[in-house]
């Protein structure tokens, strides 16, 4: 692992880091805000995955998370998106290929070789950070924007036991029925539908019987977002959260679009989530 | 003035703004936030004033100031720093043309018929923003970072009735004396150093005369800023303080840097700083 830069911010540090990644097979950026909490034992670590076109520098450069996080002693880790780089194949489309890794393993050419951002995320990335920073491996959390939402959405429901808290910023919450998600897990999955419901949030709830012992899912949803009802259909969600006896805390913000503005708004409503959860674990 | 965007925002808006200035020759953007405390009545407003190379996203995006601005009703503007486009002369240099205005109004051919920054900040920016926004003229504050700490001091000192409050991060507070400062202010007002006396901060604060009935000045600098030495020079600003009797909080932070990341660290301290001014004035 290679330190690009490293910061003091609110009395902790920022960095970013590189790392050679063999699941994704390239070299793999991501950003971690280390609080100051962590220089006398570990802390818990909060996940984030963002969004289509975004790399490991949105979040961290336009959330205004770090703030609430310093004062929390949660450490946040924001990785790259997908895959990148000048032997990675892309798409002319800001929605498939570099950018927009969708967080699955994909099993289809060209894709196979590069995009497995499910084992990068779950798996080889985590393994790096708890290596290099003093991070809790009992007390780790999972949120996201958008494709992340839907990122965090999916990974937590296949690792319950890995991400003890879960959140969500307008996430694609039932990618197998819109546009931006048939597109992706066409693409990299192919045309057998059925190998697409382990990344379908809403599927995955629905099928994952009663979830009413897990902690309260939190998910923040723009009432101006563009994208609200062609792409993110957070009602469907909430239907199979119904089902499925699993608590969850959905509020539609009247005015609030699907940009970082919204996300700086209510990050630390998210962080606050997480922390009561993951401080309760640690 | 035309909306490039408007995004609500906690509880107010932040928009992005463009028109046709006549003292830049050219059209100009900025980035406004208007708190919720706006719909009841007119609300103080900062002025912000960004770096070399930034325009009027930097701050916008990067800095996390809204939280508090909403919670302290304070309006927020941010300009760009410089004229722009294609019939705008430049340099090859970052510190020089385009991004890099450092707010004064330039003699010298070819940069006088766009480079007027002083006077596009300290009035026609102003008469645009005080008509469109419920902004309360006898509520102005003024801050920024590097350059624009540079020339939010230089701006308050030449009017200190317009501007009631001051603060500024990292300023290049003795410009006259470092070779940022020299390379801008040889090329924009040429090589009588007696033209540069107005856009130095230490050399209009020692010639400001008596300063103690005007309220503390607030200055936040990185003790790990590579730039602290050789371009920023506080403690000159510091002397011309104590020479004119103005109550200056300077704080030098250990560790920090030059970046984003220290002023979003600090930046609340700074709209507390305003606002406790601003709404007295108001």
């Amino acid at each position: 692992m290679e330190t690009l830069s490293q910061t003091r911010c609110f009395e902790g540090s920022l960095g970013y880091y590189r790392h050679d990644a063999e699941t994704t097979n390239c070299a793999m950026r991501f950003s971690a805000f280390v609080p100051a909490q962590a220089a006398t034992g570990p802390v818990p670590v909060l996940w984030w995955l963002s969004g289509l076109t975004c790399t490991e520098d949105n979040f961290t450069v336009k959330a205004g998370a770090y703030r609430k996080a310093a004062e929390l002693g949660l450490m946040i880790v924001a990785p790259d998106t997908s895959p990148r780089g000048d032997s990675v194949p892309d798409d002319s489309g800001y929605d498939l290929g570099q950018g927009a890794g969708f967080y699955v393993d994909a099993t289809r050419e060209p894709w196979a070789e590069n995009f497995q951002m499910y084992s990068y995320i779950t798996a080889e990335l985590p393994g790096v950070v708890l290596a290099g920073f003093p991070a809790d491996p009992d007390a780790q959390g999972i949120c996201g924007h958008s494709m992340g939402g839907h990122g965090a959405l999916t990974l937590a429901l296949q690792n319950p036991d890995r991400y003890r808290s879960l959140s969500a910023f307008a996430p694609i919450a039932a990618p197998t029925e819109c546009p931006w998600g048939q597109k992706a897990l066409g693409a990299y999955l192919g045309n057998d539908r059925e190998s697409w419901q382990r990344y379908d949030a809403s599927a995955l709830m629905t099928a994952a019987g009663d979830r009413s012992a897990y902690p309260e899912i939190l998910v923040d949803q723009g009432a101006a977002d563009e994208f609200l009802e062609g792409q993110l259909m957070p009602e469907r969600f909430a239907a199979a959260c119904r089902g499925s006896g699993q608590e969850l805390r959905l509020r539609l913000h009247e005015g609030y679009d699907h940009s970082y503005f919204f996300i700086a708004t209510f990050i630390d409503d998210h962080l606050q989530h997480h922390a009561d959860i993951l401080w309760s674990a640690a």
